[in-house]
Formats: C-alpha cells, structure tokens, sequence
C-alpha cells in the first residue's frame, strides 16, 4: 500500500454495536486483522462474541479504564476506532476518550449530523486523527439483532473531514469503506448537515406528524401508501433527538420550505385552482423522478 | 348457493386493464366463467388477450354501441361489471352505462374516493345493481405490465352499498372478493371518504409535498428514508386529481390537522423545548406502532 495502511492488517474498534455497527463488524469481518466491539449493554457484546461479530470485546459502560485495559491486555492497539452510537453518545465519547486511549489512532464517527461531532473532535489531543463519516444506509428495525452484512453495499458514504485530517486517515477510512463495498462522497459537515435537514431529518418529522395526527381508529384501512410514508416514524426519539438539536437551525428552514409547497397544494385545492393543483403535482412527481429513480 | 350467485358459472366484465384492472383479471381467471375486458387503449387489450388475462376485449373508446355489440355478439350476458379506471373516468363511465347496457348487471367501481361514485350510481336505470369498492392494494408502478395476480391476497377490501343495492349484489361481490383472496369491510361512502382523506390521498399531497420541496442537487444523497416518505410522489396526477375533487372537504381537514401535529413540533424545536419535543415524537412513533404494526 503506498501509504502503509492495510485494512487487512487493522485492528478495528467499533463502540455501538447496534444496526450499524453490528452491520458495519460483519461486513469487516474476516477482512481486517482483529476487530474489537464496545457497547454499554452486556447481552448486546456477548451476542456480538458468541455469534463471531467481533473478536473481542470491551465495555464502556461502568469503567471506561477497564474497557481500555481489556484492550490492551488483549496487546491490541486500534489502528481504526469508529463511533457508532446516537450522536448525543457520540458528543460524550469523544470527550472521554483521551481517558482511555492513548496511543495514536484514527477516529471516524458514522453520525448523522456533523458539524457538532466535527467541533468535538476538534478538541481530542493530536495523538488522534478524527474524521467524520455518515453512511446513508439503514433500517426502521434498529439493533444488532437486526444487523446484516450487506447493509452497507452500494450505499453512498459521506466523509466530512477536519482541517487536521492527516492524507493518512483519509486514505485509510477510504479503503474500509470501499471493503464494506460503500462508495465515498467527500463534503464539508455544514454542506452535510444542511443536504439532510431536507433528505432525512425533515422526513422524518413528515412522517412523525402523519403518525401523530392520524386517529388511531383508522389503523384497518391503512395501505402500502400510508405505510411507506408514515414508516419513519417508527425510529426511536432516542436516535433522532441528538439529531434535530445538533441541526436545529437546517432542519427549521427544511420544515419551512416543505410546509410553503404543502400550502401552496392546499390554496389551489381551497381554491378549486385544480390546473394549478395538478401543475404542482406535476412538478412534484417530476422532482421525484429525478431524484429518487435515477 | 343459497342466493343462486356462482362465481364459477359468472362472466365478469371489467372496463380499465390498469395495475388495478389488470390484477384483478388475472387473480379470478380460471375461477369464473368468462372474463371481459375493456380498455381505452387498443395495445392494452391486445397485450391482455394475448396474454390470456381476459377472454374477450371489447372497447369502450371511439364507439359505446360497437362495444356493446362486440359483447352481444359473444352471446356473454355480464353478471358483474367492475370499472376499475381512474375517478373521472369512473363517474363518465357511468352516465355512459345505459346507452350500452341493457339487460340486468351488478356494477361495482373500485375507485378511491366513494360519495360522488354513489351518487351518479344512484342515478342509474334500475336494472342496474350498483354497489362501490374500494380495494386498500397497490403499487407505485401502474399498468398491466405490472399487474399481478397476487396483488388483492389478504388486502382489505371496503364495500359502500347504496340503499338501492340488492342482497344478491353484496352477496355476489363479497364472493368475487373473497375468490381473490382480499376480505370485506363494509362502511358508508361518507366514513369511507373520511378515513382515505388522512390514511391515502393526505399522505400523498404529503409525499409530493416533499418531493416538491426538495432541491434536486440533493438527490447523491437520497436514502431509504427519503425514498419511503416520497414514494408516493411517483403517482400519476391522473390518478389522483379526481380523487382531491371528489374527496376536497375532507382532504383540507385533514391537511389541517397533519399541519397542526407539525406545527407543535416545529415550535418546540424553535423554542428549544426538546422535552416537549421527544414527548411529541414518543406519541408518534407510539401511534405509528399502534396502526401500522398490529
């Protein structure tokens, strides 16, 4: 490698083996030297061990030193250490970790807003070398119960560097991510977080809010169509509240342009205007196309 | 049978070999007598009789009477007549109705928006059984190209019987349902509209809404979840522009009360109140539970 870095010859730490770190274990293993799995929940680490997800683990959950002595009594140091949890766990990680890490190591979240981790990773000591990361892959079914190997195969995967992202780390979370079989879209975390206040946390509220004011006495006539709208609101706040505090400002003018399109269909239908009603949702299945079926 | 109605010895007409049509076609051949389709497009019928989908074709495009004569002519008195186009076409076909029928047929229309139906049902010749449907089954990708026998198996089928509707015609069609495999829920025109304001066609305004909203230099980063809250946005405004009509009143209420759900959130994201916020998307994801998991 011209760069010395060998995926095949990493040790890999992943704290969070939920959907996506589960997933993103499975989909390394074999590939890497070691992988080394950290969750807060003792059943979530055995079945990651008993079912050959992870070659060791470690526990972040009482004892942070412990954890970092599990490590390395195991004589393993992380080449790769991904952060995989909700962001608000990821924001207080990232302030624990010079506790028990030590050694130089290239750190990338996989969260799904980016500016605040990338603030936080700005503080970490120079030994680490931070990267943020945001695979746009998923399920409505979270944990590694759910996990699949192939979750990551073709999905696009966004990195949003910091200016003290050494070319090494780069390079290096770039040859995992194309092992995984993702495919890299470089950006800065403000770009980031502004494209998915529109792409992901809007449809999110969208679908919360069709949740929220459907009576639930309606539920023996619901559809394929109200199913797949509404399905987003099935992911737990938990995941998502980090989420819209840490984008607020975005996803405010997302909810803002979303709700001047909604008016603008309701006014024609109020208005019996149904030339211009069907315009706009000529325009809308038009925008669709372009964006969802190519 | 007791009412001397036999799904076996029927011939079926069904006027529009769409996605709808077209499955519908496919799921009873074999199980009744005779099955006679209808279309506007000559290459439609073409490809569902050389397909074996329907036995005979006839046309209702430039002329009604050769239609009627082509039915005649097979010597196939219809017993049901299912109109499974779009709304408008629905409501046009039954003025048409007595200018080519003239012996005694059930009719049943399978559109998505039912008072209007009814009313123009209620004003046909007696020797008509009307009765309207409305099966709760689709797909984004419409046409017989993509109709498929399996589409009506355990879907929710709803029935909204006139006054006029004869025991025979209920007992007839709850056969012809059950045949392919949907079960019957029997509801007033008026619930029914109400219910499929906030369950079908609310989520689509919702979905093209969204789509509409969107900048389109966006779509690299389109994920699942914006894949899944959109798709409805991919439906033809042809389908759906006689349904907002039929069905306006209770399409603005219920745009009403989504927007009210999403106002409340957006005031505590605004207002940082992330307590009432996590409360808001707790009842939604509960609510969604509730309706789309049971």
């Amino acid at each position: 490698m011209e760069d010395g870095f060998s995926i095949k010859e990493a040790t890999i730490g992943i704290i969070g083996l939920g959907l996506m770190g589960g997933s993103l274990a499975m989909s390394l293993k074999g590939k890497c030297a070691c992988i080394i799995g950290f969750d807060a929940q003792l059943p979530t680490l055995e079945l990651a061990l008993s079912k050959g997800i992870i070659d060791h683990a470690g526990s972040l959950s009482s004892a942070d030193r412990a954890a970092a002595q599990t490590v390395s009594y195991r004589g393993k140091q992380m080449d790769i250490l991904i952060l995989a949890t909700p962001v608000p766990a990821i924001l207080s990680i990232l302030q624990q970790l010079p506790s028990f890490i030590s050694q130089p190591c290239i750190v990338m979240d996989i969260g799904s807003a980016k500016r605040d981790i990338l603030q936080a990773m700005d503080s970490l000591p120079e030994y680490f070398d931070p990267i943020g990361g945001h695979p746009i892959c998923g399920k409505e079914n979270l944990g590694i119960e759910n996990a699949d190997k192939d979750l990551y195969q073709k999905a696009p995967f966004i990195l949003t560097p910091l200016d003290r992202t050494t070319r090494r780390a780069r390079s290096a979370v770039r040859k995992m991510i194309s092992t995984i079989g993702a495919s890299c879209i470089e950006m800065t975390a403000g770009e980031h977080d502004k494209v998915f206040a529109a792409t992901s946390h809007l449809p999110f509220l969208i679908s919360s809010a069709l949740a929220h004011s459907t009576p639930k006495e309606f539920s023996p006539f619901i559809g394929p169509g109200f199913r797949s709208t509404s399905r987003l609101a099935g992911t737990p706040s938990l995941m998502m509240m980090g989420i819209l505090k840490s984008n607020r400002d975005n996803v405010l003018r997302a909810i803002q342009a979303f709700r001047n399109s909604l008016n603008d269909m309701e006014s024609a239908l109020e208005h019996e205007n149904f030339n211009e009603l069907e315009y706009l949702l000529d325009q809308s299945r038009s925008s669709y196309q372009t964006m969802v079926n190519t």
